[in-house]
C-alpha cells in the first residue's frame, strides 16, 4: 500500500487553510471551500440550486449569511464571540440583538457536561432559531444578571451549491464518490472527506486507463445530496455501480467499514476485500449505524450501491461534533492512508475481472517456470514468488463464474494477490476475462 | 403486554370445573367437555363423524363408556378406584371382572417408579386391554395373595365429537388455532389448550375489524385432528396462511416455541417475533421435538404452516402425564400471560403488512415533528418518544418488499413499536401499503 | 461396519508384494504394478498411451527404465545405492556417470534436516535433472573429496499405462473411484489406494444387484489422470454422478474427508454421511488443501463431482514423502476400515433414493407393530427396535423431495439406519419411491 505521504501532507495543508471559514448549507463559507478546491481540480463543476426549489420532499433553504457574533455577560466581559470561533454561533442561527436574564439566555445556550472544555457544534436548519455554544465549565460559572446577545446574520434569497465532476473512462458505468462540505470548523468530521475526495479525483484523472467512469460528488450534507439526486436520480441508477460517501477519514488510528442497505453490493464486496487485502483491522459497523449520506443514497427510492469506509466514525469518539475535532485531530499520515484506502478500492474495480482458465485439467506449470521443476518436501529447492504459489489455487477456481473478489474470498488469498497472479496468468495464456462486467 | 388477569381467573374457573370429567378420545367426557364451551361461546359448531368411519389410514374407534372400576386387593381393601381418580384405569381399558394372583396382575398394572407419588396416565386406544394405574409406593407394598379386578366399561357404536368455530373477517385467508380435549384429569396436559383456545375465540369475536378469518379447532388429539383432516383438507391448504396448535399453556414457567416442520412459515416467524417484541425468554425446540397434532397438520400432505407456542412443554416436566399435573400445576396468571401471548400473534398477523415509504430520499421529518428541530449532541435537547426515534429506521427498510415481521428482524426493533411507527408514518403520508398480503 | 479383516491382510499382502517395485509415472514398474491388480481381477483392462502425445496442455513423457544407481564417496565406500532403496534415485532422473566434488555433488543431493534418518522421496518429471537422496545424518558427515556419481537409466519411447474397469449397473449413472499407481516403495502414500481400489472393485463386482455402474481407474497421478481424462471427459461429464480419489487410507488413525471444488456434490453428501453414520470422528479439509488427483478431476472445465476420504492425509504426517512411509506405517485393520468407508459411499449411494410418504397425516403405526399398544411413560411396556423408533421422523420429512441423506441430515439419524427404516416403511407399504434419481 501506497502511504501517500507526500499527497498527505498535501491535502493537511488544504485542511489548515479550509478550517477556519464558517461553512454551513448554504451561503458564502460553501462557496469558499467549493471554490478552492476547484483551484486546485479546475474541471471540477460548481452548481446552484436556487433558494425555494422543491427536491423530493424538502424545499432549498436560503442562504445563510453572518458577519458577527458576541455573547457579552452582565459585567461588559465577552463570553463567546463568532470571531473566536465560528462554532460559538448556532449553525444557522436567526439574528438576535436583545438584553435578557442568565435564566432566559439558558434556553439559548448549548454546552457538553461530558466535555467540559469543548464548544459543541449545534444546528438548527429548518426551525428558525438562534443560540450560543460555550464550555460547559464557562457555562457554569456564568454570573446572574443580564446579558447581551447579538448575532448579525441573514437569511436570503439565492443558491445551494454543489459540486462535480465526471471523469470518462472506457465503459460508461459509474464508480460515484460523495463527501460534504458543510461543516464549520472542525477537522476530521468535515474536511477530511472533502480533501481525500478531492485528492482521490485528481490521481483518477492522472490515470492512463480508466475502465470505468468516475463521478465525484461534494456538497452539503442531506440537502444537498437530495439535491444531487433530484436532479441525478435517474442517470445514477442507471449508470454506478458501485459508491462510497468519504467521510471521517483524518485520523490514524483504526480503519471502519459502514455496509450498504443491503450490505451484498459490489461497493461492500469491494470495500471488505480492500481492508482485508491489506490485513487492516477494521471495525464492522452496521447499516443501522449510518448517519451521513448514505441515508440518501442508500434510500429504498434511491437505492444506490454504496457503502463507506472511514476511520474514527461520527457519533463514536469524544471530540466529534465540538471544537476539539481540530487540526490535532487529524494528520497528514492519517489522510495519505485513507486515500490509499480508496485508490485500492478502484485498483480492485478496475481490475475485478472474471476469469476462466483456458485449459482443460491443471495447465503444466512447470515448463512456464510458475512452479519449482523438482517436487521435494526438502530443503535446498528454489522457491516461488507468492505471486507463482497462488496460481494453482486461482486456476482451480476461475471458473468463468466467479470475479477477482470472489477468487480472494474463497481461495483466502489477498485480493492484490489474486490481481497479479491473475495478471501472470493471463500473461502467459492460461487464463482468459469470461466476461467483461 | 395484557396480562388478561381477570379472563386468567375465568379460565381457570373453567378448568376447574372441567377437571373432574373422565375424557377419551370418544364418548360422554369428551362431549360434555365441547358442550361446556359451547355454552361460553355458543357458536362454537359441535360435529360428529360416526364409529367405523375411514379416515384416510384410520378407522373412527368405537365410544368409550365407563361406569366404574375397582382393584382390591386379597385382604378386601380396595388399590385402586377410577371413583377416586379416573387416571386408576388404563384411558379406553376393556371391561374385565376376574380374580388373579398379584404375579398375573402385574402385566396389568403401571406406575413410575421415578415418581413414586403419581398416578401414570396411560392409555390403550387400539388394542383391547385393561389395567390399573397406581402409585409405585402403593404397587411396592402390595401383598402376594388373591386380587378382584373389576372394571364396568363398554364400548359401543357411537361418534367422534369435534368442534369447530369460523369467524369471518375481510380475507377469506385462514388463521387456525387447534387444541385437544381427550385427556382425563389433568391440568397443563391438557385443559390449558382448551380453555385458552375459547378465550381467545370470544377475543376475536369481541374485535371491531378482522383482516383475516378465524378457525379455531377442538378435537380428541390425533384422530380427531386426523378427522377434522379429512374432512376439511382442500379447504385449509387452499386458505390457512398460519396456525397454532395450543398445549401446555397454564404454568407461569418459561414460554416455549415449536416450530413447523420447515421453519419457516409465517406461524413461525409471527411467533418468535411475538415473544422477543416482549423481549420474553424461551426454550426454541426443534420439530424433532413435536408430540401434538403438529404431527398431523405439518405431516407432508397435509403441510399446513402451523407452529406451537407453550410454557412447560409435554415431556419435558416430571409432573407430565400424571396425577400431579393437576390444577396446583397451572395457575390464573399462566393462563392469562398465555391468551395475551397468542393474541399478541394475532395482533402481529393483522399488522403484517408490506410497506413501501412514499418519498425518494428521507422525508423531512423535523417539519412533521418527527424528530427535534435542532441537531445537537448535547443535553438539553428536546427528546422524542421511541415511536419517534425508530421512524429513520423503519423508511430505511420500507422497500416494498419487507413485511413488518421482516422489518422488525432487519432493525432489532420490537415488532410492536415496528408497528406503532409504521401507524404514525401511515397517518403522516410518509408509508403507504405496498401489497395487501 | 464390516471391519473387512480378512480382506484386511489380503490387501496388506497385496502391499507387501508391491512395495519394492521402482514405479514411476512411466515404465516396467507401473506396468507391473497394473499387471499384478489384473491377476486379481482379471476384468481390469490396461491401457498404453504413446510417448509424445498431446494430452490437453500436457506431453505424454518418455518412459523411464533405471538399471542401477550408486553414489561412492572419495574413500570408495558407498553412500547411497538403488538396490538398497529406490527412493535413494530422484525419480525420473537422467543418467550420470561423473566424478565431483562434495560442494559440487550438493545442488544434486537431498534430504530432509527435519527428518535426519529418513530418505526423502524427490522427482524431476519435465526437467532433466539427476540426483540422490539420503539421510540427513548421513549428509551432514559426508567427508571432502572426489566422489563418484553413478546412475544408469534412460528415457526411451514407449508408452503411459494406466487401468480401468467399468462394471455395469441397471442405471447408465456412474459412480467413479480413482487411485495412482506411480510412487516407488512408500506404502500410505501411495500402494494403500490402489489396493483398496482394487479390493472395492472386486467387491463391487460380487454384490447381487447394482443400480448404479461403477468404474475403477488406476493411473500415474496427474498425467495419468489428464491422460485419462483426455480420452474420456465428455463420457465422464455426462455420466458420473459421484466419485473418489482413493489415497492414503492404509494407516488406522484418524479418518479425514477432503471435499470436492464446491464441497456441495452428492459425492461430499454421501462421504459426510458415511463417516457421521458411524460416529467416526474425521478431520474436515479445504479443497485449498488438495493435493491429488481432485486437482484434475474438480479442475473447472472438467467439473465433476469427487471428493475424498482419507486416512491420515498426504502432507500431514512427518513420514509422509520418506523412505519411513513403509510396510510399518500401515496396517491390515486399517485397509479394511478404509475399505468399508467407501463400501459404505457405496451403500449409501445404491440406497439414496427421495421417499414420499403415501399417507395423508401420520399412518396408524400400531396396528402395523411400528409402535407400542400401550401410550405409557412407564417402566414395564414393551420397548421397539431403533429402526421402528425412528419411523416417525422419517415419515415426517418424507416430502418427496429429500433423499435418504438429507433425511439423515434433518432428522439427525444415522443414514444407515434411515436406510433401515425406509426399507421397513416400503414394505409396510408407508413410503414410495418418489423419483429415481
Amino acid at each position: 500500500m501506497n502511504n501517500n505521504s507526500g499527497t498527505g501532507r498535501e491535502m493537511f495543508e488544504w485542511a489548515v487553510e479550509l478550517f477556519p471559514h464558517c461553512r454551513s448549507i448554504t451561503g458564502p463559507g460553501l462557496r469558499t471551500t467549493l471554490n478552492y478546491f476547484q483551484n486546485i481540480v479546475p474541471e471540477l463543476q460548481i452548481h446552484g440550486i436556487a433558494s425555494g426549489t422543491q427536491v423530493f420532499d424538502w424545499v432549498v433553504p436560503q442562504e445563510w449569511r453572518i458577519k458577527s457574533a458576541k455573547l457579552t455577560d452582565p459585567n461588559g466581559d465577552v463570553v463567546a464571540d463568532f470571531a473566536d470561533s465560528n462554532l460559538h454561533v448556532v449553525n444557522y442561527a436567526v439574528s438576535v440583538d436583545r438584553k435578557l436574564s442568565l435564566s432566559e439566555l439558558q434556553a439559548h445556550l448549548y454546552s457538553r457536561e461530558d466535555m467540559p472544555e469543548a464548544i459543541p457544534y449545534v444546528t438548527s436548519y429548518y426551525s428558525p432559531h438562534w443560540g450560543f455554544c460555550l464550555e460547559h465549565s464557562k457555562r457554569s460559572a456564568l454570573p446572574d444578571g443580564e446579558y447581551q446577545a447579538f448575532i448579525d446574520s441573514e437569511h436570503v434569497d439565492g443558491e445551494l451549491n454543489f459540486a462535480d465532476l465526471v471523469i470518462p473512462g472506457e465503459s460508461d458505468q459509474e464508480i460515484l464518490f460523495t463527501s460534504y462540505a458543510c461543516h464549520p470548523s472542525m477537522a476530521n468530521n468535515e474536511l477530511s472527506g472533502p480533501v481525500v475526495l478531492i485528492a482521490l479525483a485528481r490521481w483518477v484523472q492522472s490515470l492512463d486507463r480508466r475502465k470505468y467512469t468516475y463521478r465525484f460528488v461534494l456538497a452539503p450534507e442531506t440537502i444537498g445530496a437530495i439535491a444531487y439526486l433530484s436532479q441525478n436520480l435517474n442517470h445514477l441508477q442507471a449508470h454506478v455501480i458501485a459508491g462510497y460517501v468519504i467521510t471521517c477519514v483524518g485520523d490514524d488510528g483504526g480503519y471502519a467499514y459502514l455496509p450498504s442497505r443491503t450490505g451484498t453490493t459490489l461497493a461492500d464486496e469491494v470495500a471488505i476485500a480492500a481492508l482485508e487485502g491489506r490485513d487492516l483491522d477494521f471495525t464492522r459497523y452496521s447499516f443501522l449505524d449510518r448517519g451521513s449520506d448514505e441515508r440518501q443514497y442508500c434510500s429504498p427510492k434511491v437505492d444506490l450501491p454504496m457503502a463507506s469506509l472511514l476511520r474514527s466514525k461520527y457519533g463514536t469518539y469524544p471530540e466529534y461534533h465540538t471544537s476539539l475535532d481540530n487540526l490535532d485531530f487529524i494528520s497528514a499520515k492519517g489522510l495519505g492512508e485513507s486515500l490509499s484506502m480508496y485508490q485500492d478500492c478502484i485498483r480492485i474495480l478496475e481490475h475485478n475481472e472474471i476469469y476462466e482458465c483456458v485449459e482443460k485439467c491443471e495447465p503444466q506449470l512447470g515448463r512456464r517456470n510458475l512452479r519449482p521443476p523438482q517436487n521435494s518436501a526438502g530443503a535446498g529447492q528454489p522457491t516461488l514468488s507468492e505471486i507463482q504459489s497462488n496460481t494453482s489455487n486461482i486456476l482451480a477456481y476461475a471458473d468463468g463464474k466467479t470475479d477477482v473478489v470472489g477468487l480472494s474470498r474463497v481461495t483466502g488469498i489477498s485480493v492484490f494477490d489474486i490481481i497479479d497472479g491473475c495478471a501472470l496468468l493471463k500473461s502467459n495464456q492460461l487464463l482468459e476475462i469470461a466476461a467483461i462486467d
